[in-house]
């Protein structure tokens, strides 16, 4: 599959086969997301791959997205290493290009992920029950598995309305 | 190329030829921006092509690395639609997962990108000179042109460095 292929194909998954990904993809999709850009090369991502049920289980109840978690089999927790940022907003596009990255990495490897926010709502929360050290701050929680159901559908704004037009080229 | 190739062998380019991309790729690379993933799909990024000389180079006066800009043939500003934001910081994040699927879109069409974000230090003065909407805010530039030079070495922190072991899988 190309890349563009790739870009428009991928969905967020929300239901999961049992079966969980291998260490070698995980450890594939962990690579792609170190390869993202950022700011100076600050690379201010960090990640934590939770595999045990009873955790996965118990960060479902700190979101009301908590099905998608329960059923999938790993997760994977970003964090924006503190000791590491030199403009907020820059570190945080650079965390969303390392998080894309790594969800087009899985769907290459046909393996689903869900990209989950309302999580960070419960920072505190995740912070205690992870036992998190104090430089990293949770900024998303990605579920990882083979996609259960077939084709999902999507949509976008049409590119026009994306585009402004704000000076002229005279 | 396969995407984790893709992924690996992107670079900032900034030095490109003078002969521009075309319309037909520019759009591709736009296409693969729109379609990038964010919360409730609220899809905040914004997007102007810039390709007269006089434009460029009155951008490149507005940051340290105006060389870059004043060598490339084109440049897309990235905005937040201030009008669209639900939380920042994930919308930040998304806006970073657009303009990534940008910069692995335009590498896999063998063009060269280079993330600019010191620019956005004279955010009022880029505002006045594209003449923006007050609804949209600069997020980042993006230069775009053929590469001029071959391999470009960069690094990243080893992945180990990079994962945490906050929690017992016991």
């Amino acid at each position: 599959m190309d890349l563009i292929a790739t870009i428009k194909t991928r969905r967020s998954i929300r239901q999961y086969k049992s079966e969980p990904p291998s260490n070698k993809d995980i450890e594939k999709i962990l690579e792609a997301g170190r390869w993202a850009p950022s700011g100076l090369n600050n690379q201010p991502w960090r990640f934590m791959v939770i595999h045990s049920r009873r955790h996965l289980d118990g960060l479902a109840e700190l979101t009301h997205y908590g099905k998608i978690i329960r059923q999938a089999p790993v997760a994977i927790a970003v964090f924006l290493d503190l000791e590491e940022v030199y403009n907020r907003d820059k570190d945080l596009m650079a965390i969303g290009a390392c998080i894309q990255n790594m969800l087009l990495a899985a769907h290459a490897l046909g393996l689903g992920t869900c990209w989950l926010g309302e999580i960070l709502n419960r920072k505190k929360e995740v912070r205690e029950y992870l036992r998190l050290p104090r430089n990293v701050e949770l900024t998303a929680l990605i579920t990882l598995g083979y996609p259960r159901k077939g084709v999902i559908k999507s949509s976008r704004h049409p590119l026009k309305n994306l585009i402004l037009k704000g000076i002229s080229y005279a």
